[in-house]
């Protein structure tokens, strides 16, 4: 067994140092690599992948997970968790042609530049013909890895948050829009005159990056393992825990917009810097799935970085630093203004109440273009009309809408309602988190290090060694229950708009 | 053989995506990488060359690459040259063990970051061990490649400057030596008074960093296949005529660095971005040697960089950029303060006259270190011995000796010889151009577009596709001849020194 799994190992180092080669090459796609790169980068991210691939469909490979398989009660806890999860996505892997999985990943390797001239040329024809490529791919991958269980758009949700279905994101989404809604609208319809200006004014960028340097050592983020840099669409990306980078967007005339997007950022950069090293290089390294890592980034963005209490504590430093651009607004100000909710475009920039209606528009598209109910030749008018119905405004421009998100051209459909459902788990987590101290004096605090403590001890270490749905029943004590969420926003915002 | 050459085109683009990805990771090292990541970025980076390796010592891809070697004449000029070219390499490839390579390029990838943390505490017992390691493997690399022909330090040469060898670099650098070294001496005891306190006063990074654009427009640099990165060391990074980008590091209080080592960079740069686009995902893409390299970027820093004319037309704008910190220097001043020649520690740093002793003295350093009359152990005392021998003053501190240069820490060993060379070259290439053009008119230009098309028609568009000796020849009518560049130096600082 010793033997076995050492061979399993160096097959795993082996995959795993392909997977290192193109999460880096994409890194420097999305940040520092020029235009003229992309005509032949994909050619080599082909190769690249096709020599993983062949490594992953290797008898030999195939054969060791098996018989790893056959034998999970000899493997230590950790071990077989990773073989059975292996094993799993080997199941779906093979039924994909190594063809088709290489022409995929060319593909959205170019699409991704594509996707930014069609975003700064706000022209969606231009993203167009790469979108229907996409899409044809995922229709073709729900016909490949489909089972009894699983079938059409619920192989792709499967893919980000195992065993989430249309079923259950239907009831999740539903509930939403039943209890949700009307307090929504309610709270749209009131009067208020928040003295906001400085939502939309000029902030020098010079200054916004002074800002996320400061948020960035409140939150203890460790630059020995990390960086940060600029993209069009800010994210985060890491190998294990001991390099996780983030990217930043500045705005001149959206202030909040670096702040808040630093703040969500580093929230999934705390979480995997703070997985316990033992799985650096193993397969259980960095997040256990999208929705509990946007459960992360969510916690802080919106729990901790929409507080009353956080600003009270760095509201002062970002006056001494903003000077005079801030001088005139109050924490009473500041506060309301990055709370406002409002019927906007950008779903990066929705404030915490309406978010939950982007990400519900953003489901029913992908559900019906890849049951084939609509197609990517209207997408663009179905968007439009969606919106309206949602928000009750027209949308402007194709960036300010269909071209907001960079998803859809790196390939992932499916993922965005795990977004929705990641808010929803950091409501519940926040609720555990205050059975054990006051989380309000703790967000008072010069840094987040009681909170980040608290979030390594009952998610973070484990990495993506268990179950989402178990880690989040451990570290809560019950299991997912999206009333947290809607208790939590209707409790916050009846305060702010006093309702 | 349109069949074998097309499997052959096959084998090529699967060993240069490898090659892509190394260099991106290695791109990655230099640039943004966080320290944290060192720990098991070399054990990925082993895996991918040992993948690489297993491609290229294949059997298929040797005898494909053997069958078209002794079918030269089938082959159109360009691709019987690489072949030739891949040939030679295989050959003295194949001599090296697997397992050897893998664990110098692992040593290599390591050792980068160690020489940076031994640089930055100042003290090279730090990078001793990795420096040991890196000198033995070399030794035995030289061992296994020995041919008739070439001997010890002699492979090394090879590797950089094919056929260069020790007799010839002791016969070139005694040149030197018994022509320059005497009137650097009289330079050095002339008696000037250049009013040159800009040198070593404080400008603020971020105008020296508008210079930087600024300067890279004069060159033509094309922002849409290259970027501009901050490392410790400048360098500059290509994959093909599509993507190369150059670094630079800013120094408040040497504000002419950072503008001579982004003349510099960009100089090499210019070269691969006007290789002809047909050597793209080929061998031959690239500049041809590391010599006809350096004849590029040194031909841009000094005779271009470093000339009268050539501020007559851009000082105005340094002084505008610069405001107060440059009004009380005149272009008089500037010049001459850009050419004062001095004995200093830093070769990068160092005067176009006194340069080639700093390559002299590492010459003589690694012959010996490789011969093993000198050892790693005693290096910091044989070069702070030879500096005063050659320099007449005292090393201060190890970053301004012996850790100065990046190089022997990615292991190249070998390679200084190929910036004298190079140097050596451009002032022949001068000396040709002029024949064909008032180069002394073109250099008042606003841009260096006419020296740039010069270049690119005589040396940059072959890329690597001829023997460079034989695009020196073609280029400037002879073969190499040193007495240009030390005709062009005793004429430049004779008048500069009013001897």
């Amino acid at each position: 067994m010793k033997e076995i799994i050492n061979k399993y190992c160096e097959y795993r180092q082996k995959i795993r140092s392909y997977s290192y080669a193109l999460t880096f090459l994409s890194w420097d796609s999305s940040t520092v690599a020029p235009k003229g790169c992309f005509a032949d980068r994909s050619n080599y991210i082909g190769v690249l992948v096709e020599e993983q691939l062949k490594i992953v469909k290797s008898k030999e490979y195939q054969d060791i997970v098996t018989t790893l398989y056959n034998n999970l009660n000899l493997l230590d806890e950790d071990l077989a968790f990773e073989i059975k999860r292996v094993k799993e996505s080997n199941d779906k892997n093979n039924k994909i042609p190594t063809e088709e999985q290489v022409e995929y990943e060319k593909l959205t390797s170019l699409s991704q530049d594509v996707w930014v001239k069609a975003k700064t040329e706000n022209d969606f024809s231009i993203f167009k013909p790469a979108l229907e490529k996409i899409i044809d791919f995922k229709k073709k991958y729900c016909e490949y890895v489909k089972t009894d269980k699983l079938q059409g758009y619920d192989c792709l949700l499967d893919d980000y948050e195992e065993g989430l279905t249309q079923v259950e994101c239907d009831k999740f989404f539903d509930t939403l829009k039943e209890k949700l809604v009307p307090f929504v609208r309610t709270v749209l319809a009131k009067k208020v005159n928040f003295k906001d200006k400085f939502l939309t004014d000029y902030f020098p960028v010079e200054k916004q990056k002074e800002v996320v340097q400061y948020i960035k050592d409140v939150m203890e983020y460790d630059m020995d393992r990390g960086a940060i840099m600029e993209t069009e669409h800010p994210f985060t990306s890491g190998v294990n825990n001991n390099d996780v980078r983030i990217t930043i967007h500045y705005y001149p005339e959206m202030m909040t917009s670096s702040i808040f997007s630093a703040i969500h950022e580093l929230g999934h950069a705390t979480y995997e810097q703070q997985v316990d090293s033992k799985y650096n290089n193993t397969s259980l390294s960095g997040g256990c799935s999208m929705a509990l890592h946007e459960s992360q980034s969510r916690f802080y963005e919106n729990i901790v970085g929409r507080s009353h209490e956080f600003w009270e504590t760095h509201y002062p430093k970002l006056q001494e630093i903003y000077g005079d651009y801030l001088k005139d607004y109050t924490l009473e100000d500041f506060y309301k203004g990055i709370n406002k909710v409002e019927a906007s475009y950008i779903r990066t920039e929705a404030d915490e109440l309406t978010y939950p209606l982007h990400i519900m528009l953003r489901y029913e598209l992908e559900k019906k273009l890849i049951n084939g109910s609509i197609s990517v030749e209207n997408i663009e008018q179905e968007w439009n009309k969606l919106f309206k119905e949602y928000f009750g405004i027209e949308v402007d421009c194709p960036k300010n809408g269909v071209l907001q998100d960079v998803h859809w051209s790196s390939g992932l459909v499916g993922y965005f309602p795990t977004y929705a459902l990641g808010s929803a788990y950091a409501s519940q987590i926040y609720n555990a988190m205050k059975k054990d101290f006051d989380v309000s004096e703790a967000l008072k605090e010069k840094t987040t290090g009681k909170i980040n403590k608290w979030l390594k001890e009952h998610i973070h270490q484990y990495g993506a060694s268990k179950y989402p749905q178990d880690i989040l029943k451990m570290a809560t004590g019950e299991e997912f229950n999206p009333q947290y969420y809607i208790d939590y926003l209707i409790e916050k915002y009846k305060k702010i708009y006093e309702l």
